[in-house]
């Protein structure tokens, strides 16, 4: 069960984090019945991005095996990669008639015409390649270029600052020297496409590209631990980043209720669940602490439909902290705790930040959590004779 | 605010710590609005050094960037090493009239005689390089070999007892080889102007090389954090530690009343601040546990004058622990705290080994440090998307 952005900071007026001012009867007596700890989901004193900190919490070194800003665009639409895809984040944005940039975002327009303008893309043709464009909100869109031999080692395009004209395209490495030339083709069709009167949006007549990456080349979670995973998340790009770690997507519905419903349905046909619970994180960065702290109290009123399944193995923890003083993600360690017959419980009583520290587990890295679960759900054999 | 060897062990008698036995309000309510732990200079069980304690807590991972002996002497006097320079250790000794070494200090010279021996030694000539001896305390000197082409991959040429005769450096590597020649040379004429009735010290006729090592080539602290970083420290290795890590020297008068003031003069200038404070250390050295409880209640008084500047980041930490009751450097992991507006408070009040056990970071690497300031300075970005 990963509470997004669940770790905070005390309340300037209370000295109460967000998990210290919730009413939360069941998280806390889970906690009592648990081994606690506090995660650094990437190391000390690092902000984890959502890729780097679910990537930890499923087992995989966050720096070695890195998720692109393109590919994260593609997994956060939903969109299906398939293996040597390209993917890249482009703005829509304004030029003047020399080629200078006048906006980045072309006065961030709205996401209809941006699906407009990308239909308008769809028909830029290159040979040897496909390319896709595919909307993703106001000035934003993915692009995925689809090919044999293509490589991601690509600069930007985008010099991220008006009053300069959009940068050539590089390639970083010999062997991306024909993606280069395909992505710079692109650009200049788009151009061409946008800049015509036909299109009527004046406004958005070029493109800026960043982040061409490709799907890492990751062991999934079937491959290294032999389980069979599901995940039952709303937001696409933590279905993405399941998806590419090798859960089954599992209907998710639109809240809380709707997942613990589905995790009851599907229950008999998986060994692992990842369910992912989004709006403390989305209420932290709002700045909102009273908002962070009612999604807490939701999460927590939805665990009896949980907890009556009595899993083996139960893990509560966060993907990284947003402190709702903060307004952002934060690099402060995330409260833990797993329940399972064989954990060694310890005196912690509540699950927060302070409580945590007292934990059996201390604070240690993200990237230990599997083995963890794997061990206590008897699934681990002795490491030598 | 570094307190060197600020760590300590109980007192057999009352059973509390230097920092337990002290009177320190200000160590105190810092330690209650702070972030604690006890960190780990080097590693469990290892015994720091100074430079390497220092080097942890600047950033440097202190296995990776090691400083040698003779560099570390050369820091010691306040000498200004030149890329390239060949730094050593030298010892006078006595040797009897078959080259055995009879006494490896030469009775503990005064430091006066010594400065006498060195100006004897500057006399010495070799085609190619410049020599420059300078004297360190009693029977310590340092020889900087300085010249184009030259390695310190050379063996020592003391043999670290009497009864053996001084060994001939080698090279450790081939292009060492001149090197070797002309530290074979220096001894020879050392032996030669000291063993001379000129003198008039016969017993100090011989010197004893150790600890050939060059300036590491280390990237500076405003490279790696784009910061602008000075040093308040009053004794000359420290200074070194710091220039050589792209500090800035700032005057630092006598004692910490002195230090504090200088850090109100300068303050505007600059974004890091290392202050330095070293009699605990010392008193601990001596064996003198009340007189480094005593050390500490002076850096607490001191402590009012720093925290009226309001850092928006302060870390009050020891490069290593120094117990009085060993009278040594030790392993023992030292208190660390850190205040900032953005720092998630621990239930610690207290500044001391047994009190920040309970603290938010645990046990952690003291190479970690420079990671969290800078996080709590808000000058890292997210990692990942």
């Amino acid at each position: 069960m990963v509470i997004d952005g669940v770790g905070g900071l005390p309340h300037p007026e209370t000295g109460k984090t967000e998990l210290e001012s919730a009413e939360k009867p069941n998280l806390d007596r889970i906690a009592s019945e648990s081994v606690c700890g506090l995660i650094d989901p990437v190391g000390t004193g690092i902000t984890p991005g959502s890729a780097p900190g679910h990537l930890a919490i499923f087992g995989y070194d966050p720096i070695k095996y890195s998720v692109g800003r393109g590919i994260i665009e593609a997994l956060g639409i939903d969109l299906e990669l398939k293996p040597g895809d390209i993917a890249a984040r482009g703005n829509f944005c304004t030029i003047d008639k020399n080629g200078i940039i006048t906006d980045r975002r072309a006065g961030r327009i709205s996401t209809e015409k941006n699906a407009e303008l990308c239909q308008l893309l769809n028909r830029i043709a290159i040979a040897g390649v496909e390319t896709i464009v595919m909307p993703v909100k106001e000035h934003r869109f993915v692009l995925i270029i689809r090919g044999e031999g293509l490589s991601p080692e690509l600069t930007d395009s985008d010099p991220q600052q008006v009053g300069l004209a959009a940068k050539e395209i590089e390639a970083l490495s010999p062997r991306a020297r024909r993606t280069a030339e395909i992505a710079n083709e692109f650009v200049s069709q788009a151009r061409g496409l946008l800049g015509s009167a036909g299109n009527n949006i004046p406004s958005a007549n070029m493109v800026l590209m960043r982040g061409f990456s490709r799907r890492p080349d990751i062991p999934t979670i079937p491959e290294i631990y032999k389980l069979k995973p599901a995940a039952i998340a709303i937001y696409p790009m933590y279905r993405g980043l399941a998806r590419l770690v090798g859960m089954k997507l599992l209907p998710a519905g639109v809240n809380i209720t709707d997942q613990m419903e589905s995790l009851h349905r599907y229950y008999g046909d998986y060994d692992f669940f990842f369910v992912h619970f989004k709006s403390t994180d989305s209420r932290g960065e709002d700045g909102n602490f009273e908002a962070k702290v009612h999604a807490i109290e939701e999460v927590d009123a939805a665990l009896p439909n949980l907890l009556n399944l009595n899993p083996d193995v139960l893990i509560v923890t966060g993907d990284h902290s947003t402190p709702a003083t903060l307004a952002a993600h934060s690099w402060h360690p995330v409260p833990f705790m797993l329940r399972s017959r064989w954990c060694r419980p310890d005196n912690v009583a509540a699950f927060s930040e302070r409580a945590c520290l007292a934990g059996g587990m201390g604070r240690f890295p993200a990237v230990e959590i599997m083995s963890l679960a794997m061990s206590n759900a008897l699934k681990l054999d002795k490491f030598g004779a």
